[in-house]
């Protein structure tokens, strides 16, 4: 049995596939792709997935792209392992309604800020000529535009209506933590893990100006015992090649 | 044992979740939401879903909302009636990737079309004063925003965009049908309903200039072999109260 692991810095993305992978006590490969050189979007790379994009699980020679997916797949394939996932029908739907709402109305926006601060930089050091040579290669027409997007600089309208989801998606967390310990009730579990790793780890970091620590009292009680987690601790531990000047979006869980 | 489906004309999320409950032959009771009158934004309904959204599921009292949530919890919860998932981990994973497919990169932009030919008329005809009392009910703010943008017209950018997302959906769909029977593999699971009742069932009728006979006869020979499913003509037989002249989104499935 041979797991290998393809991914970036530990956040957003590549530490939610990551933080499971630890919990489970799973041992794998780790294979660091470079954003910062763009190696996600070489031949070598999307010849493993086509769709140019970290992370990516190979399973025995089975891939497995997009971690919503990934995290279920872990699920299904070790369930001897410590579960992440409640394994009862109420249990499962709360977590998947919570993993929608992370996929679908806050990563997206976490990551509009985080493109605007780190990737906006990275893409304006880059000659033209050059970056037109880099963007020809991106597979997927959203990335591209992305990128494009990234370099321009992201509209004010567009940034401040990512400010309002985030708003949303802390108050809704917050108001869930007032009736159960995690997100998907007194379990830990992968809707935990998406938020932490999409919002809850930088949230305070990234937006001071929410003031989460007084607006939002339980998320960051919430996020210290996850951040104290031994194998969210191990996760966060894997390396970060982002310049220290650039450490925006990644760095401290806080 | 009670199963209660809140819901409204046969077609997009609510015959997404209809579809199941026919297939594993499960009786429920339907509750017809009539959108024409907005009663999904009376209070006696917000009680059961405060984000004002069919449709619902109330089983024995448990309320699951989101398809793409309820149709695998109608898994998870009646495991003795036929499959529609795969219930293998990779199996499961190509499921889920196409589900994911469907909910990020294909419903919205059909359901614009959708909106921009139905809702937009129906929105156009409610006086001022009274649509702006209409869009005070509505709980979520991208809802409130849809109405609104429905009522003054979707942009030609953004219609032409969804279009091209709906094009790269058929071609990529058209593409893994030269591979599998169905989309997630050689069995037909919940990822096929996905994409059916989202798109796959009326792409044909609503987007002419697409030609989808000569471009993707695949997925014409797939939509026939799924419409002639006993519970799907069954879930197509639902009522749809669509004034007949507005029937450009529901209506038969081609």
């Amino acid at each position: 049995m041979a797991l290998k692991y393809y991914h970036a810095e530990p956040l957003a993305n590549s530490l939610k596939s990551m933080i499971p992978l630890f919990e489970k006590g799973l041992e794998f490969e780790s294979v660091y792709v470079n954003l910062h050189k763009f190696e996600q979007h070489e031949s070598w790379f999307l010849a493993i997935n086509p769709e140019g994009q970290v992370p990516v699980l190979d399973h025995d020679g089975a891939i497995v792209t997009h971690t919503t997916v990934i995290n279920e797949y872990l699920e299904d394939a070790f369930p001897d392992r410590p579960p992440l996932r409640p394994n009862t029908p109420a249990g499962n739907a709360r977590m998947r309604y919570w993993n929608k709402f992370v996929d679908e109305h806050v990563m997206n926006f976490v990551s509009m800020h985080g493109w605007h601060r780190l990737i906006g930089i990275i893409a304006r050091k880059i000659e033209s000529g050059e970056f037109e040579k880099l963007l020809e290669r991106i597979p997927l027409h959203e990335q591209r535009e992305k990128w494009r997007t990234a370099r321009s600089g992201f509209s004010e309208a567009d940034l401040a209506n990512a400010t309002r989801k985030i708003e949303v998606a802390v108050d809704k967390v917050e108001a869930q933590l007032g009736e159960t310990a995690w997100l998907a009730g007194d379990m830990f579990t992968l809707a935990d893990v998406n938020f932490y790793s999409h919002c809850g780890m930088m949230v305070e970091r990234m937006f001071p100006e929410m003031e989460i620590a007084s607006r939002c009292p339980r998320l960051v009680d919430w996020r210290e015992r996850l951040t104290a987690r031994p194998a969210v601790q191990e996760a966060l531990n894997m390396p970060d090649h982002t310049e220290p000047g650039l450490r925006t979006w990644s760095g401290h869980a806080r």
